[in-house]
């Protein structure tokens, strides 16, 4: 009996673009971060703090959305090249959108790429978009269970910035128990606590990302 | 040039499944309950409240995880009939996955069987489970832009539940632009306010889905 694996298939094929397309930004000089999470979880808020505090002529953002624009117009406002990519109902990015997507940029003097991702904490996990590093984005409404359930997201990522730390205290949340699940799944991870509604613990996100800056 | 619709295919297969799994409880007067929302919205912590309200020798709950079982805990600990599905990592729950876990159930004097869903905001919402309601548990902690961005779960359910209210004071979430959002994509919604961990809002909810309960 034969058996096709089309999923592993799917898989295979969107790590070699993947790997193709970084190789493609290695060369330009240029560092892609993909920005994952839950719906809601406040990724593009986060952007939005980010990009108040550094040199947004060497910034370029790519949306990922189901239908709207919404995001990218929020991030276009800032002055920041912003191209939208719309998957018109599915449920995650893949590497060759991520290439389409990039031979619309005009990416001179472009030193950071960033991918806005899709709201999801499942599917987005598995498809590689040819980053150097993932940042998932997690706030603290979510609840302590997460890591272990959604593991593949927590265990992929290089930075995880646990966001709504001002709502903690009218939560259950625990975040000494929430980091201890975090580094079992991913000892590597880097984690940092921050509100980006309120604008607090952004600083340190940035000094990351953006180790010239300021 | 022959175009294969795999995923048309795919759910046209699933939505046959669904039509019999449907007849087949409504034969046994047994209605089914599809419990849908992203990674912590409160779905859980919304049944539990339910089942402390409820007779529980009429229910049986099929809890849909990735790879856990600590929300099938949470539930068989009420004394509720529990089943838990495991999707290995897939990111939703196919109807002959329920038919599946239905023949592993003793439905004897089961009048309400209740999906507790994987945590997810698209996928969960293309594929019909043969339930005769979904309910959408939504946090107001995800913000005001999510029904135009994923409008198909906002589209698809009976009943939204509008969790997690205790918090809506410390963030910028506007309810009335929100309900005017989801009454546009789906004029014949419910909405309910609540908040599961505060144990407030919950009544109203059980007096709908158990209208002979107490």
């Amino acid at each position: 009996m034969k058996i096709i694996e089309v999923n592993k298939r799917v898989l295979e094929k969107n790590d070699d673009i993947a790997s193709r397309l970084n190789q493609y930004l290695h060369d330009k000089g240029i560092l892609l971060i993909n920005l994952l999470g839950t719906p809601g979880s406040g990724k593009t808020t986060l952007l939005e703090r980010i990009l108040e505090r550094v040199d947004i002529s060497k910034i370029a953002v790519i949306e990922g959305d189901l239908y709207t624009d919404s995001d990218a117009k929020r991030i276009e406002s800032f002055g920041v090249k912003t191209i939208q990519l719309n998957t018109c109902g599915a449920c995650h990015l893949e590497a060759s959108m991520i290439e389409e997507a990039i031979y619309e940029l005009d990416l001179t003097k472009i030193e950071v790429l960033i991918i806005d991702n899709i709201g999801n904490l499942v599917c987005t996990a598995e498809f590689k978009l040819g980053e150097d590093k993932r940042i998932t984005v997690f706030s603290v409404t979510e609840g302590n269970d997460k890591p272990l359930k959604y593991p593949l997201m927590f265990q992929t990522t290089d930075i995880l910035v646990v966001n709504k730390m001002d709502l903690i205290r009218h939560t259950n949340f625990n975040i000494e128990s929430f980091k201890k699940d975090v580094w079992v799944l991913n000892p590597q991870c880097s984690i940092y606590e921050c509100s980006a509604y309120r604008n607090e613990g952004i600083n340190d996100i940035v000094g990351i990302l953006f180790p010239s800056n300021g």
